[in-house]
């Protein structure tokens, strides 16, 4: 057998290895999002999941991935794995926003907006930071190393949300008087499996990144990518648990689940770069930032109901700038760039197109609807119909 | 290294990879299914759903891997992962059964009637389409194309659920007074992790039906395959959701689901030998054949409480037949024969022995046993023993 | 390319496979755990079960490792994946602890503990059994045949478990006036979840243990393993069913679930040493060692919440007998000694441990916080607020 065709078969399978962990992150951001809401809420937020992720999806298929890539031939692994690699990260962008925007803002709007994501904007991005790059060359050509998407990924995510969430607003009653109400997750087991469920997907997200594991180099490479994606998580979710027992006297779960979430998006941009003990130091400042980024948000009247702000965006820009902080070869001021210019771009375009949208259809579920529950009003679907609500 | 040594080992590994990828079903049948029953029937749904499972797959290893086959052997990969691989289809096959027959069925029969499903009737059904083909030459000889059993796996466990629920009868005040009485699911969360558990274990189950990844053909077939296996599971749930919205103006995840499993029904006949976009084609067509046959069987008053017919029996005729309709290479006499000579078979013999079965022990719970539920008569254990109902 | 190069390459791949499943054990666990437990109490034993998680990998990451193998080095396949691989055992460990404790035993002390158990105790077994062999050539070294860990693994957490339980002694009420209080699981559909993502885990955990699978011996070895494991669990799910009808006349879900893990935990030791057949019996045995060792346990107040001790302790050490019993080349007190040797060893530090720990912080919650539950007094987090309870 031809060396080559060793290769091909290896880096084939292999991909299909790690996109299949990726789809894993599917139920683990529906189930994550279906703990963190109201019971009132989550049909509707698992229906908007769903039906985004398979909306983004096609719209990839379609377009997208001819936006990012160019052409659908690829000589070192089979096209299709290859696709389907990358299609499994589309989801991930508007998978974000589901959660961020969720038991206040409608379906249809956001499908909308979900076609353009992943037909145009996301592609964009890919196109400039890892593909075709139509920049090349003028002044705003990027040069930042982002292996797995800590920016490409993440904070495009993040900054869709955050465009959505100036956009649609606060949930109804979320911040009056001055005060913040407190809103519970409403099932802890269902966060904790979400949690952990997106935490094994991204062994395939950035082992997968590497791009092959078919010569002694790549294996140990990929090898070391998962570890110290792995590592960067544990140490997000201890500091995490550290601080809010420092600071409370108790383990909240939700926030130590989100520590590792943000350990792991943090470490994204270059885990095949680093020694095995950087992770622990990025992860320990991912986990930490994520615990401070959540008040600071609230105080900001930012509504983000499931936290992806904290995780996603902030993690998205530590991570990235990270790189260019430990790794000698790595220039921070072009990590910076990427993070300014996929930011500005995604930010603007987003809200420009958001604005649009919710002139013809309002984002923005009304009072009464949102009071009664999106469940009741847009899916028609109760949660947990049999279950007697004791608030 | 020996070329052949080489494919055998990769072929293995990757048999194993695609069987692992399977057995995520079980847990995917069983979330779905205790999700979709009341809370009072959801232990009993669950017990039944792993009993049957272990019950088949081990008289699959005394008996009926030797009925289908012929013998233990395999040169061109490991013989127990080639076994474990054929070992998980044939618990779907009672999975399928398990939910449609779940609030009023009783185990012991159910498990009686598995053992000849996992070491009989399952077994000549492979025979005939996939094994040592013991009606080779005769009239009855099938030559129907179906990579991955839309037909051998998803009819047949449709028609001994249709079998089943024609002995068993309706759900007790299910239909009454000629009004059909809606009975919503429990648990929406459970609904929507079994339905992604069971997308991502067809990765496993078509992928792993081209039965061999070791060549750069086979790589690329491989690939292929789950690419189209999942762009008719996108389009089956984006349907749903459109022909939901457009009838109701409401989104109903219940039905986007079934929307996206039929697709994947549909597509599991032949994923390996469309283009890109056919399998659009082919789950749409699924995904709306669901929306439209689950009130057709509630108008024939067959009771099937989770959508398996609508979803495994219709989509997998459906996924047959489009083989002959889109690929010119394949006869369409030849998939409609292959329909009907494993549909009359499987009916047949399942209504014949479950008709038997019944007479010694009654399929169907008492209606005081129904009303009080099956969890408490039959497991013992409650669900969800502190949470109070509502209803 | 190299042979050797070539074995490197899928050797690597494996084990990141094999750890990957391992891996899908935490949500496992967590969901076991989280389903078995009362409501009060169910966001507490996952904060726990990720904190430890987490503090024990990364224990073993910094200290233990180095003390279980002596070297960071691996000429046959990636380090890091060889690495990552045995990481994921070692939560396991202390994963089958938290449950054990569950429901009076707070988490500082426990964290503090878990550290001792990443660092020093685990990697010590480790050590003498599959490692670096400190003891080779003295009076106490074991010669025992332990592939997967039935003894390394499940004993060793089984005993620490028992001398927690020990030293913090039974949740307030379960034993009173020579009564046992029956406190049943409060959510069944987390227990079949976390049950079957463990038996997935099982494929990785006993099919990586093998080591490799470049060789066409080698996959054969891990294909038998992992069959053998999967008919062990499903013997020992079978029996468990019907030993619970036979006696009650009823299926009991948690029993035939845990009679599952038992079959699974007793062929841990030599799945790949067993023809076809023998790990039906191996499971026959596992699972009524289960269902006849829970009730013992409770005669002997011992109060384990979630059957650890059964499943773990009892089959780990029955498992790893069996080989001596069964295969004829392995030594029957061989077998013995380590089972002893281990069990001591563990049982003595942690006993000791765990009873100076308690000096310093108290593991066991005073009365009141037992009755108001876990979740309020150490998480502040509500596993499911929105529900009403019915007790």
């Amino acid at each position: 057998m031809l060396e080559a065709d060793f290769k091909y078969i290896i880096d084939t399978f292999f991909t299909l290895f790690a996109m299949v962990l990726i789809i894993f992150m599917v139920p683990g951001f529906a189930m994550l999002e279906a703990g963190l809401v109201r019971t009132k809420n989550v049909s509707a937020v698992l229906t908007t999941n769903i039906m985004i992720y398979s909306i983004a999806s096609m719209a990839f298929l379609l377009i997208g991935y001819t936006i990012a890539f160019g052409s659908w031939e690829n000589s070192s692994q089979s096209i299709w794995a290859a696709f389907l690699f990358q299609m499994a990260f589309v989801g991930k962008t508007v998978n974000i926003m589901s959660g961020g925007v969720s038991e206040r803002a409608h379906m249809i709007p956001l499908a909308i907006f979900t076609v353009a994501m992943g037909a145009i904007i996301y592609p964009l991005v890919v196109n400039i930071s890892w593909g075709a790059d139509i920049i090349a060359g003028t002044m705003l050509d990027i040069d930042m190393y982002d292996l797995a998407g800590s920016t490409v990924i993440h904070s495009t995510g993040g900054w869709a949300l955050l465009a959505a969430i100036l956009i649609i607003g606060s949930r109804k009653g979320r911040y009056q008087n001055g005060k913040i109400r407190v809103i519970p997750a409403s099932n802890i087991p269902l966060v904790v499996l979400g949690a952990l469920l997106l935490w094994i997907g991204w062994f395939g997200f950035n082992g997968g990144s590497v791009g092959s594991i078919s010569s002694v180099e790549n294996a140990n490479l990929v090898a070391k990518t998962i570890m110290n994606t792995n590592t960067a998580g544990l140490s997000g979710a201890i500091i995490a648990g550290i601080i809010m027992y420092v600071r409370y006297k108790l383990f909240d779960i939700t926030m130590i689940l989100n520590g590792a979430l943000g350990g792991l998006v943090a470490v994204t941009a270059g885990p095949d770069l680093y020694d095995m003990h950087t992770p622990i130091l990025i992860g320990l400042i991912g986990g930490a930032l994520v615990v401070f980024a959540v008040p600071l948000f609230d105080k900001l009247k930012i509504d983000d109901p499931v936290g992806a702000l904290s995780v996603h965006l902030i993690n998205g820009i530590w991570g990235t700038l990270a790189v260019g902080i430990f790794i000698d070869s790595v220039s921070f001021m072009a990590q910076l760039k990427g993070v300014v210019v996929v930011g500005v771009f995604v930010f603007v375009t987003s809200y420009t197109l958001l604005f649009i949208i919710n002139k013809f259809f309002k984002f923005r579920a009304k009072d009464d609807v949102q009071v009664e529950g999106m469940d009741v009003n847009e899916c028609g679907v109760e949660a947990y119909p049999e279950f007697k609500r004791a608030i």
